[in-house]
């Protein structure tokens, strides 16, 4: 275990790296080099196949066989293609998944399409302080829908479930803690009172074996730019469960929701399935990185990568505490690692001061008002030995308050 | 002038090619060679400049730089350098654009905003047979704001504004027909009734001097993939005029579109300005090849633009009417070259046939159901001895009843 004080020396985590059944991903990756990556929770890195297929596209696609590649190369596919594979890491069937616009987007049509589903319904309930694009467009879509928007601390979730609610919002891990929420527990409990559920998968889609489909789950998004290396802005993905699919429809009619968009029928109506939520032409440049990124996880057991995620994440920890640092760093996620994604959030005020020292040093994590540190343990391309030199330089940061100042 | 029977003849072409002021543009473009490709209005061409950016992108920025990117590139700001680059194209302040979505998704926010500008009206205004997206999400908003969507022949436009219309919107240029309306003269018209208009640009913007500002137009929505050249999907673009601005809100109110994304405030608070119109992340790789194909018009004049757009529809014209194929192919748009945008459509029984034969000629055009055939004239790119050649090969396709049945 790495969390043992024994094992804690570099010697250690170079012995844990050798062991590792996933070390061989970290080659697939176009790693910036001389820099240690932990904002993989903000942006995941570049794969080389990833690289190969936009060149592909630039150059065979949209360089040579321009409009035809729509059909040719079925680019009118691809948010479907895309959406199949998503749906293996998110336990979801492969027509249940659709690649898609932003995140906020896809939360505007899922939001509309819940609460249409239980116009009876007062009101549309979710977390205090979950991430700001979901709250915004749950207050702005309650408004819109004549319903109210409660939101409730974590803790008071379920009590607050009531015959009231028309839809429970809630991030799945949360974007600053990294809380993991019991989302079998939550739909369970939302579905007693007949209620639907909505998650935003953004952190947790791809660093852990997700069972949409066990769990029941009615609706789903996220991001595709985080653990999933999709690329910056690439489009984000919706989940709509396959029983509800004929129920709902998306608020965003565009034409290439309908069912034969190609026809230019006068009277919109809706593609079968999950297709009825896309909405405008796909952005095939973008969209193209992300499908080739998500190749990386094809043959991959996502409870292996739950497990190095916890594991880099406890390393991390314990070479900290061994250090001395466990007081100077609050850790803001939770003890219990099950509890938690596969971020590490502490709080220390001066934590911007903190993060550009680091920057400095090589070592890139990111910073959440007012004073949080933030940490990705991405279990695709980071090793011990990573965490273990970030460890240090970030004990030595702590140890020199005089040059923190100075860094802006 | 190449209407002039006399200069029929590829030498003529040959001729008009070497006097063209914008012949020079055509090396920027790494078109497919062999190919006479008139489908710009549906997906236009690769820029060298595009797909430059894009390897900078992906080896410099995303590669290497990573999340820091989006400060020290300003990747955040890209919508609105894109949208100041499109401004100078539409006759708007470089504030008054920002790229951003799709252009349905564009369609949502400004449709939205402009019904809650005038609450009290009850009809929104558009023509029959406009591009699909448009009508489609026309009446999904008109029902959710309590509305009726009325649709008349585009004749019966100005009889039909009245003081009940709230909004007008209506594409600029036909996507079918290429019939384009008089942008000044019903804004113009729907003001003196105090109701607004939203115009779609996707086919003229980049085609011809527009003045969005002299016209006093209020919204405006467009599509990058076209004459712009921005790749397939790439974000579209969404005009608000600056007085308008601080009285309308996006709909979609996603953290992008906050006066401080990155503050995590509890409560939705607009941009100042455009970026209120932003929601979610933006699609990086696709907006940096939109990005660059833009700076192709930066020193442009759209006069000449325009003129050598005409001029090469009145050539392809003259030369099928020399050899004898205007009654074959009824010109289904008007018949003054002035009342055009930059495509020609006509009409013939079996248009999908001819569509497929040249295809196998090397000739792209396009096809809308049930019997219309498409040609871009798009100045930047095709010469006179394209618009020739592909004109003859038409020609021949017509002259052979035989082989056109054979191709499906």
């Amino acid at each position: 275990m790495p969390t043992q004080r024994s094992a804690l020396t570099r010697h250690a985590a170079v012995q844990l790296d050798a062991a590792d059944p996933l070390a061989h991903l970290r080659a697939e990756f176009l790693l910036p080099a001389g820099r240690l990556y932990f904002a993989g929770h903000s942006l995941g890195p570049l794969l080389q196949r990833s690289q190969d297929r936009v060149l592909q596209v630039l150059r065979n696609e949209w360089g040579r066989d321009l409009v035809h590649s729509w059909e040719s190369q079925d680019w009118l596919a691809l948010p479907q293609q895309v959406g199949r594979k998503i749906a293996r890491l998110i336990g979801a069937r492969p027509d249940e998944v659709l690649a898609a616009d932003s995140t906020s987007v896809n939360l505007v049509k899922l939001l509309t399409a819940g609460l249409r589903l239980r116009p009876e319904r007062p009101r549309l309930l979710g977390i205090e302080d979950d991430f700001p694009t979901d709250r915004y467009l749950a207050a702005e879509l309650a408004a819109t829908h004549g319903r109210r928007l409660e939101l409730v601390p974590p803790a008071q979730l379920l009590a607050a479930l009531d015959r009231d609610v028309a839809l429970l919002l809630l991030s799945h891990v949360h974007y600053k803690t990294s809380e993991r929420f019991d989302l079998e527990g939550l739909t369970r409990a939302a579905h007693a009172q007949g209620a639907l559920v909505l998650f935003d998968l953004s952190h947790s889609a791809g660093t852990m074996p997700l069972d949409l489909r066990g769990a029941d789950v009615d609706f789903a998004v996220g991001c595709g730019y985080k653990y999933l290396n999709g690329g910056p802005g690439c489009p984000a993905f919706v989940f709509v469960a396959e029983r509800l699919q004929e129920q709902v429809r998306s608020p965003l009619t565009g034409w290439l929701g309908h069912v034969d968009p190609f026809a230019f029928a006068p009277e919109f109506a809706p593609a079968p399935g999950i297709v009825r939520f896309q909405c405008g032409t796909p952005a095939i440049l973008s969209l193209a990185a992300f499908a080739a990124a998500l190749d990386v996880f094809a043959d991959l057991d996502l409870a292996q990568v739950r497990t190095k995620a916890l594991a880099l994440g406890e390393f991390f920890l314990a070479t900290l505490h061994a250090r001395g640092r466990a007081a100077d760093l609050l850790l803001l996620s939770p003890q219990d690692p099950q509890a938690r994604g596969s971020h590490l959030a502490f709080r220390h005020p001066e934590a911007r001061t903190i993060l550009n020292a680091l920057k400095q040093r090589s070592v890139v994590a990111d910073f959440r008002p007012p004073d949080i540190l933030r940490w990705a343990m991405t279990p695709l391309y980071l090793r011990y030995t990573d965490v273990w030199d970030a460890a240090l330089i970030l004990d030595q940061v702590l140890s020199e308050p005089g040059d923190r100042s100075g860094v802006i």
